[in-house]
């Protein structure tokens, strides 16, 4: 373990700064603390004591403060900051409330009652309490002994049943079980064959069905803990080299982290995990920082399904807007999630009683030494001279993983001392299976909507839709959205005997409807711009928005779980900024019904010319499953890139010097 | 500087066994070693003495030997391996001939005149003599004197001509200059407005027009040295943290590198530089390494510029058939272009007399450790039970940089324990620049075919479509090129709610023109099966082709570079294995007709089902300049994968050991 001091060394100072009461340090769009969340609960539980009340907290985050405030804030850092508010979802007495909790006036300040559809997000204990329904419940038990199983050995877990056109619905989820005995990958084992509905109001199994019995597929092989495992072993890999003491590159204030060129603010939510903020880039020929992005965060995750049969058809997860990204972010562990030189935070989320939850080294901050080159040339043309100038690559990477269930997401944001700020997920875990009596394929008669993974096992084809937040601020708040055109042309000038050439055509994008683009074979590039900026040359500053892992969703538009996500109809969307529209999937997403998406939003057709806009961007994997994915999925990553073009008068990092090398220490001298 | 030491040593052990005579250690791939080039060229000059012909090596490399003498001295490799061979191609008395040298019967086996279109590689001998014809040529130095310039700061280079329909063609390059005076950038200050070509066989100007005196770009800003630039500087990073003594984690073998599961065959070749043969992962429950790819390697890389005008629209470069992929190549720069525990190995190609060129540290081999995870879950659902386990992320690159005149070209070949492979290439070094008299946008008011990137100064819009290569041998040599479509299906059970799911259908694609794709909105999966190879489960053996920087060409079809290039039409093509078919250009590239191009092959429509086949991959990416990219651009790097699809039984990294950590030494203890 590298330079364990200097973490521990760092938590404390973090761990000070987030019990301590609220001072003028705190940033206005810090998380809340574990002392804020105790207040909120307070101020909440005096308005609806439980004694009287059925209280459960679905939903505590910082209510974010309205952009003026903050960017006023900013210019003079030693002023009162905006008031610190909290936005509140509760569930009382089986009716859902929204809260503005107001913690300087310790007070709720507006309590409104949701009458609209759509549940709230889930929460872990009320999960919990639906899983371990099953165990007491006298059919399942049955069940169970029927098919010769020990029922010690049995996990259940919850699944959302969406939404599929019900006029009433009730708070629901599918309770799923599975076997472990002789493993601990519970997933590859599922006791199929029973569908089991647990009203989770009142708590209670609602619907039991067992319908038949399909084979158990086996524990062997399906254990991956380097425990367990048996030989033949893998190769045994050189671990990353240590990073040399005090070597870290970057410096934490309070939430505000300052890398190179950057500064940035990381905050953590319950529903979207990492939240980048007020992420700037320090100009040194124009001696200030320049605003890039404003507000960053995973807006919402779809990922349909592709069984429509009667156990499988419902699974069309939502997992930030039905369980949250942040609730089930898990522990990072140190030098394997993050290397040696990372620094690692924790996060706090509400408890279903309001109290707060901490997650550990929920996120980590590190330098990445990729073995790439920033930037080089060798110039072997100028007679008598010898250049080669090179600069190898580094970037600072915050990363933080969400376990929802089975699959585990590896959420990075790395910035580039070159400018750019590149997103990317990786996919790793365990595959959602489904029990089938095939062994082999030639015995397979039927579609079985995935690939046999292994004996008795189907991998279910899916897909993973990824959409994130951006509100960019380039160089400033008013922007537009321009599309730069590659236009073919033929050549006019007789005397040139070549026929053809391209050329870029601009086109400044008016309304929300003109923005919306499913990205193919066209060949466009999209840009946020800020038209009252330009170079000293004249061209547009702006950023680029460099697509990766485009994937378009494949469903009837009008079924019903794409009309709930309907914001994946497109891979880019351009919204006008609105406080209120930050959840792509709607404010409510479990069984939801659609009507309040990104897709519904942009119908009013909003004027985004110069204005504050917001950049939606989906990136998509279409995941039909090989035998690879079996037990355990190697990581499948993709990303896109937010790049600067045109932002800078010249390369930002021409005059990046090159490192100073260090030796391996050799303490036998 | 980490372990020179180390560099040393296996420098020295390199060193000895290239020099050495041929011995029965030479791998029938081996690139041609110094005393092979020197013996080629004693046999060639021995049938054609120089002191009676007009004679240039134009290209000399390994004749490779047919696939299965290969193959059958791979399963013996202590049998005698196949006669070494070299591929000769010649200038002699103006004209292009093409010989087959045997090396152990010391002859030419094969002596061919060439009558087609097009001409072989330049050398660079010929080039640099063309490029100084300005130098003396009085009209040029009348111009020089009349624009009050310095003819000593003038430094002139060659560019091809292409081909543009002209009946008779000779061999002529065209040569542009540039002003260095106060920089070394010498890209970024062309002396523009004339047009000079010189004939390399006669090697004299054969045409010389001077239309006008654009203003020439100013000096300043453009030099990119850590010993020139001056405040403000970039911030400066940590280095990587170097490598502990001994820790490579490779071996090489001759020129066989072993890694993890990998082994695979390291060459190189003056036309297209790195090439990775017989690739065969370990398979460590079959006990037994099977093979995923006989052969790659850049085939062509085609950089048409945008700019129709008559000192540009030639510019339409073919940087492997033209230039040299491997002549190009340049020594990398440690600790910078490739981290500390990099093994560097040196390169040869044939001067225009026959003799070895060094290459020094030409290519580089590295494990990456790049901070991702290779694979995670942490077990939350589980009762008392706390479960995490993670892998992170190694992989091994195989680097070279080739430096064709203003650009760097990173190439890497990265080998993952996964099985996956995947190809890069990074973008860098200086873009081509015109002059013009515009300081600001403002003053525009005519296409400028690209972007004012720094006063008097247009980076003009090209494209960059590098073509690989890929002669996958999926578990064996027949193999079938499948399409797995995505389909949308409707649900077909009235009890099912949902309206629609999607499912796969394969398609085994039987013939040329059916395997021609262009990647867009379509949902296909494209893999190489091996349709006589099955999983225990039954499903078929093979690799995906993940496919990533898709770009297609924007010029006419019919245009004349177009059809040079129509190699670039699809992303994707498939052909039968034919031992001629290496270069998608063609073997002729400098003003060839497009009558040898892939794009011509693939009109037979051959059958490529069951059978020996190559993947041809086009990476492309279209350049519109930003002022970020003066004067040195960041990198630019795109790429795609080749990645196990049911290729193993299970995940190959499953029983990959967490590897162990060590810490940074502290001396003072």
């Amino acid at each position: 373990m590298a330079s364990p001091l200097k973490i521990t060394l760092f938590f404390s100072i973090f761990a000070i700064f987030l019990v301590s009461p609220i001072t003028s340090k705190t940033h206005p769009l810090d998380s809340l603390t574990p002392s804020e969340f105790l207040l909120v609960r307070a101020i909440v539980t005096q308005s609806y004591p439980p004694s009287h009340h059925k209280l459960t907290f679905q939903y505590v985050g910082l209510e974010e403060p309205e952009k003026p405030l903050v960017k006023s804030w900013l210019l003079k850092p030693s002023s009162n900051p905006p008031p610190r508010q909290a936005l509140v979802v509760i569930r009382l007495n089986h009716q859902t409330r929204e809260l503005i909790v107001d913690l300087s006036k310790r007070s709720i300040v507006s309590d409104r009652l949701y009458g609209g559809s759509g549940y709230p997000l889930l929460t872990i204990e009320e999960q919990e309490a639906a899983a371990n329904l099953p165990l007491k419940h006298e059919p399942f038990l049955e069940s169970i002994k029927r098919r010769g199983l020990n029922i010690s050995e049995v996990v259940c877990s919850t699944q959302t049943i969406g939404w599929y056109g019900e006029l009433k619905t009730k708070r629901e989820l599918k309770v799923t079980c599975y076997y472990l005995n002789g493993t601990i990958n519970m997933y590859l084992r599922p006791i199929q064959g029973i569908t089991i509905v647990a009203d989770i109001e009142e708590m209670k199994i609602s619907e039991y069905t067992e319908r038949d019995v399909p084979p158990l597929p086996k524990a062997a092989g399906t254990d991956y803990r380097a425990s367990t495992i048996t030989p033949p072993f893998g190769p045994r890999f050189n671990a990353a080299p240590p990073t040399p003491s005090g070597q870290r590159g970057f410096k934490f204030d309070g939430n505000v982290v300052s890398w190179a060129n950057w500064k940035f603010h990381l905050g953590f939510d319950a529903r979207v995990g990492p939240v980048i903020s007020l992420a700037s880039f320090y100009d040194a020929d124009k001696k200030k920082h320049r605003q890039v992005m404003y507000r960053s965060f995973i807006s919402e995750l779809f990922v349909p399904y592709q069984d429509p049969t009667e156990e499988w058809y419902h699974v069309t997860f939502f997992d930030c807007g039905e369980f949250g990204f942040g609730i089930y972010a898990v522990s990072l562990e140190p030098l394997n999630d993050c290397p040696s030189n990372a620094v690692f935070v924790d996060g706090y989320y509400a408890g279903q009683d309001g109290k707060p939850v901490r997650v550990p080294d929920v996120m980590c901050v590190f330098e990445r030494h990729s073995g790439d080159v920033m930037w080089r040339h060798t110039e072997a043309e100028i007679p008598n001279q010898k250049i080669r100038e090179v600069r190898p690559d580094i970037s600072l990477v915050v990363r933080m993983v969400s376990t929802v269930g089975n699959y585990d997401y590896v959420l990075d944001c790395e910035f580039k001392p070159s400018g750019s700020i590149k997103f990317a997920v990786g996919l790793t875990g365990v595959l959602e299976v489904k029990a089938v009596p095939y062994t082999h394929t030639d015995q397979i008669r039927e579609e079985i909507y995935g690939t046999l993974i292994a004996d008795n096992t189907i991998g279910v084809s899916h897909d993973h839709f990824v959409t994130y937040h951006l509100d960019l601020d380039i160089d400033g708040d008013t922007n537009s959205f321009m599309k730069t055109h590659l236009i073919t042309k033929p050549v006019s000038d007789k005397k040139i005997p070549r026929k053809s050439y391209w050329n870029v055509e601009h086109e400044i994008v008016k309304t929300e409807s003109d923005a919306k683009i499913q990205i193919g074979l066209d060949p466009v590039e999209l840009l946020v711009v800020n038209p009252n900026k330009k170079t000293k040359l004249g061209n547009k500053v702006g950023y680029r928005l460099v697509p990766g892992s485009v994937a378009s969703p494949l469903l009837a538009t009008d079924d019903y779980p794409q009309t709930r996500g309907a914001f994946t109809n497109y891979n880019v969307w351009v919204t006008p900024y609105n406080k209120s529209e930050k959840w792509a999937g709607g404010r409510y997403v479990d069984q939801s019904r659609g009507d309040d998406t990104l897709a519904v939003w942009t119908e009013k057709n909003r004027n985004i010319e110069n204005r504050d806009i917001v950049v939606w961007y989906t990136m998509g994997f279409h995941h039909v499953p090989c035998q690879e994915d079996f037990p355990m999925m190697p990581t499948l990553s993709g990303g896109f890139e937010l790049k600067p073009t045109n932002f800078f008068e010249y390369s930002p990092v021409l005059k990046t010097l090159p490192p100073q090398h260090l030796n391996w220490p050799d303490c036998t001298k």
